[in-house]
């Protein structure tokens, strides 16, 4: 019996989510579903974050312990073969028995898709959120720059247990062009809920000039509201999450 | 009454092919669904071009006589909003009345996404070929040469009439890499049944260095046989059609 990690990607279109979920189609349940069918017997894996309903992933992170008589590399392909369409494991190595996908993350990263249009795209609008009017490239690009550091993102979203902290760390947050589709990355120690599509929909609102970049400043600072909405899961990815080397788990 | 030119796109991935067919759900027949809505009578729309099963279009060309009171931008607004959501019109507008999609068109130009991966990636899987080893672009490139011209293409597809020509004229034909995606973009003035995906399989086969692309050029000119094999319809959209201005067409 070992202890592996699993990095896995998924078309959260199909999805109600991330987490079980009794009588729903969960991530959790179809990878859960996978690793009995090569032998698994736990109750439940880790993972290491959620994601909502219609979120993809292409690098979210799970644990397992299992008792697997062959290499990884047959593990992974052993998996995907169990797997429906909708997802895949991208690597499978074995870690140190303590390791825990999301405590011991350092950062998740995550990405958010738009594309401009005055009409719907059926060819986009399963990864990516439609605006109109187009944004405005600099403005998305201040707007991203007053994410970065250390704040009390209690505007952004909130915290999964009442009376948690709201406090984030953001290493990097930027917007880039690409014709008329912006990407948003962004790195955090961690997020609280709805942070991400928090941040882009406030953000495509100073992208469209009906909110200051200076606004966001004022509501990290706790003075002044932003505008109450949420961009659509379609458009978020969760990318990446790093942890420490592994010998510093063991 | 007019007849009316409609440019729209599709994901093809729910769909049993673009054209009617008794008890299936097809492109043609959710189009004149929604042109009902609007007061359509016809029996019938006509198309641009055939699509199979799962394959996409981005500019797929319908023509339709419609008795509509307000203009061709509300026309569009009032067919999106009746078109399921793998389905939207991107253009709408009035065109003389002996306009026919198919026999007018004077080119039409198809995409072919391919991405290269040991293992399959639920994020792509659905507008793109996952192909494996990595295919070399100055060799699809070369390949991609030689379909340019005007030659019997019946090694790479079948007429769709028993006995009719398979002379098609490629007047483009290349390859763009990115990363670990390349997109095959050819355009002629008509093709064959499938023509597209074969002209991708073969391809791939010289980028992988299963073939030289010199047996493309032997079996244009009649000599030899390339290898039998269709890239699947997932990676397929058709992109455009093209007409002479319309002036010629009245």
């Amino acid at each position: 019996m070992a202890r592996y990690q699993i990095i896995f990607s998924y078309d959260g279109t199909g999805f109600v989510g991330s987490q079980r979920q009794a009588g729903s189609r969960t991530v959790q349940k179809e990878l859960e579903s996978a690793l009995r069918s090569v032998g698994w017997t736990g109750r439940s894996i880790l993972l290491a974050g959620r994601t909502d309903a219609g979120v993809h992933a292409s690098g979210q992170v799970a644990a397992a312990d299992l008792a697997w008589a062959h290499s990884p590399a047959d593990l992974l392909r052993a998996l995907n073969a169990n797997l429906p369409e909708d997802m895949a494991v991208s690597a499978a190595r074995i870690v140190p028995d303590s390791f825990h996908p999301r405590f011991d993350a350092t950062s998740r990263c995550y990405r958010y898709r738009v594309y401009a249009a005055p009409e719907r795209n059926p060819l986009r609008d399963r990864f990516a959120w439609r605006v109109w009017p187009m944004p405005e490239t600099g403005a998305l690009q201040s707007a991203a720059q007053e994410l970065i550091g250390r704040h009390d993102f209690a505007a952004f979203g909130s915290a999964l247990r009442a009376g948690g902290s709201t406090l984030r760390s953001v290493s990097s947050s930027s917007w880039t062009a690409n014709d008329d589709e912006w990407t948003f990355e962004v790195r955090a120690d961690a997020f609280l809920y709805r942070m991400v599509r928090r941040m882009t929909y406030v953000q495509i609102a100073v992208g469209q000039g009906r909110l200051s970049a200076e606004a966001i400043r004022s509501a990290l600072a706790g003075q002044g509201r932003l505008p109450a909405g949420l961009a659509p899961a379609c458009g978020l990815t969760l990318v990446e999450v790093t942890y420490p080397p592994l010998d510093d788990l063991t």
